[in-house]
């Protein structure tokens, strides 16, 4: 099974890097940018067919590594179900 | 109109950092992983409301600055079309 997890800074959160990128943007002619949050994007494969099962791994996944939970929040998506 | 941006390595590039990740992954305990890419995600507002305006602004910003399309590969979304 394929998954891709994504991973912000929580909105409360300052994001230098997502200010940085936008004042930049800017610079360069993207006036009409208006924000910018910079996240990370996983796509992971799993040995894992149940849909129930393969959450609750990407859940632990990014609880213990992937996202750091005191700023970060994430997204889980796995791939569409088959019509097999 | 919010857009979100996502940036992996090409398929055929290398990408150390997905490694390092799969291999912790495993090490602490989730051996169902088989491969994980690590990307990078961009969630941007732009004052601008046509969508094939806003397109091709994504589409400028990738090339000029977000990503590195020699070794990256970008994808774009749009927000949906609202039932206004």
């Amino acid at each position: 099974m394929r998954a891709r997890v994504t991973v912000y800074p929580r909105p409360e959160i300052l994001d230098p890097q997502g200010k940085a990128i936008l004042q930049t943007l800017q610079r360069v002619g993207f006036e009409s940018v208006r924000k910018v949050r910079a996240g990370k994007s996983f796509d992971l494969e799993l040995d894992v067919e149940d849909r129930a099962q393969a959450q609750e791994l990407l859940k632990g996944m990014c609880e213990k590594l992937l996202a750091n939970t005191v700023v970060e929040d994430y997204s889980l998506e796995l791939e569409p179900e088959s019509a097999s």
